[in-house]
């Protein structure tokens, strides 16, 4: 788990990927010559800070976002989000801009949120959750559990997989925009038909810890019913505990596959976590290790 | 008026449209060789569960969304919204799951959706609203006018039609996304320059029932004021009652061809109905025959 | 400032695009040969009503739009509005339909918008604010500086322009649309990796007259950070006065280049103004100088 250790370490507010992307391309280049298909890597200006690495012949691809919610310095001491952080007073936030290290507390107020950084930060200044990793026996405890356990789960499919794209993406907490142009290179150098989404779903009435992977049947948008039922015919053959979510909101980047020119069947499949959104993102150790299984089950039978 | 009682008895809530494509391929293989030019047919895999026709040499393509609103099941006995049904307590569902057929009653309460249904529902099935079409001397009253009448336009303009696309599509109620990809391969296959959609829209203080079909000025968007004058012209001149609607909300299908990669015009022509999104959903006789009459009228000038 | 005047004067409301289009056409046409290089121009029903105007070889493209806010001749005397307008009552609003000129005022109720015209506007006429110029040694204040001074500066940038687009885009008030054709068409006849966005933004409580032209880090949407701090560090090589925005809201046409299937850098560079979306707009001359200044200044150097 020493990848995951460093990922969760790494900070990378939307817009913002460039380390976690230098960190996850090092990764690959250590790697690749170790798994049972060496990939093709795509990356560079061409491909913003997104990551695509190709095996053999792909029919499905899988997509984990890199980037994470955060806040951003405005006027004075005010903070405005990026993504949809939850907005806890007193959360410790860290940053950097050209006057050094930062290291302060969110302050929130009734129309406003603050820091309490005793200098001004500059203008445009991302801020990321502090990081505590807490690993006990039954779960991990952590800030950006998604997607930082997304990713995890993506780079654990490459050291197996023979046929498939695995993509690692940005901007997804805030709106998206990288899918499009990552979906057409996609079709135009080696199309697919399907997409799961590696990354991190909420713990509901429904969704319980300690009971699997979950499969999410919609959240505001809604994969076809045909592929759905595929996907659930082969979780149910493969014996790995899973779940099945039915959400009105929420939304992952296979809502940019779902209004894509392209006509490609996609489904979320991850682990579900509690206090979404927060420094304390805890997830099931048994859970995650069903998402891995899930995953190096379904794509070489997709 | 026999398609229209099948398309009407046909259940496919957006995401579940298998059955009813089935349906209109079906009739779409049997009637075709009597049509006046006989189009070229897409469907399957390729296309999910859209169908597309061909007919000549296409300068405009007409659309209609196969898809309706409904309900899915979720957890317990709650179910959560598909597109935007009216909520309204013990309103009649239908559906069915592996454990056999459904038919309960709507409840709602301030915060929530349940049904009645005295089993448990599995997660993630579609409901619909139980059909039950009253036909009269002047009206045509049921569930899923919004757009069953949309396909039945669109089936009786392929029995003329010489030159154009028709195309069914689905998620139209539920945020859409078999657009992109359909008018992609459009334009790749025959491009054309301007779009009709065949849907129903509202009777509100300016639209009323027995004035003629209604040619949309706008909905939440705005499609290009040249190309409206263009299209009200031909329908001053084709003796054709007609109203023009301009509303501030409410979307179709015209707003993923608004925002493609293609400049391509748009404009929304279909009868009014009200009671909208409920099982008794309304229509004039005469607005219907007089939308049938302006597509047959429209296409060949356009 | 003759062709701003011009501008100024002439109406546009999303939609209803086609007079701006002649009118900056034709001053394209009359002045292209004087320019330092004699840009490839595009336009006719192919684009719609967007111009595009292709300098040498291409590296970054300005986008500035064409349409206005206003409002819409709805039933009886109401109106509803085009794009987000102040709703102030009395405000003055004039349009033609095919009964002649109009000139009325706005009537603001709780719910609805009216007009106090004699008689009847026909359905679906646009309507926009009356024009008024004032022009003194600080400030130029009108009707719709939002977008003729992101046009006017885009049309002086023309004269001494080398490489690169300047498109005129339509519908940016209203949701968009052109966008997603024009960047395909671009791409696919001289492609592009930066874009900068020729818009008039807000004055703020970070953001004031007379201190030069805003650089936005972001509005409801985030640019990469990375390109970000390129156009900055050459605004400071410059020596020409500029401002950074932060915000959590707004939009530009920067929106769809984000969510575009091109990996293409954007950043909104423009003047602030008071009252926006008001009769009333406020811009500083300085503010507008340096927006000038600014963008002659990056085009070379990106």
């Amino acid at each position: 788990m020493k990848i995951l250790f460093e990922l969760l370490n790494c900070t990378s507010v939307s817009g913002d990927e460039e380390q976690i992307a230098a960190l996850i391309l090092k990764h690959i280049q250590e790697r690749k010559d170790n798994w049972k298909v060496v990939p093709k890597v795509y990356s560079g200006e061409n491909h913003h800070d997104c990551i695509l690495l190709k095996f053999g012949d792909p029919r499905t691809a899988v997509f984990a976002h890199m980037d994470t919610i955060g806040f951003m310095a405005r006027y004075a001491n005010e903070l405005i989000p990026i993504g949809g952080p939850e907005e806890i007073e007193g959360t410790k936030l860290v940053g950097s801009d050209s006057l050094g290290e930062i290291e302060c507390a969110l302050r929130v107020d009734e129309n406003s949120l603050y820091h309490d950084f005793p200098r001004r930060i500059e203008r445009g200044t991302p801020l990321s959750f502090k990081q505590n990793i807490r690993l006990t026996e039954e779960f991990i405890e952590a800030a950006y559990l998604d997607n930082r356990l997304g990713l995890y789960n993506a780079l654990k499919l490459c050291e197996t997989l023979e046929n498939g794209w695995v993509v690692f993406t940005t901007y997804e907490e805030h709106g998206g925009g990288s899918m499009p142009f990552l979906l057409k290179f996609i079709q135009e150098t080696a199309p697919i038909k399907q997409a799961l989404i590696s990354d991190i779903t909420w713990v509901t009435s429904g969704v319980r810890h300690h009971e699997g992977v979950v499969i999410s049947i919609r959240d505001k948008f809604i994969p076809r019913r045909k592929f759905l039922q595929k996907v659930v015919r082969l979780a149910e053959l493969s014996d790995i505990p899973f779940q099945l979510e039915v959400e009105a909101s929420g939304g992952s980047d296979g809502r940019e596959i779902q209004f894509s020119p392209y006509a490609i069947d996609w489904c979320f499949i991850g682990a579900p976590e509690d206090r979404v959104h927060t420094p304390d993102e805890k997830v099931s150790l048994i859970d995650l290790e069903a998402m891995i299984q899930l995953y190096q089950y379904l794509l070489p039978r997709l």
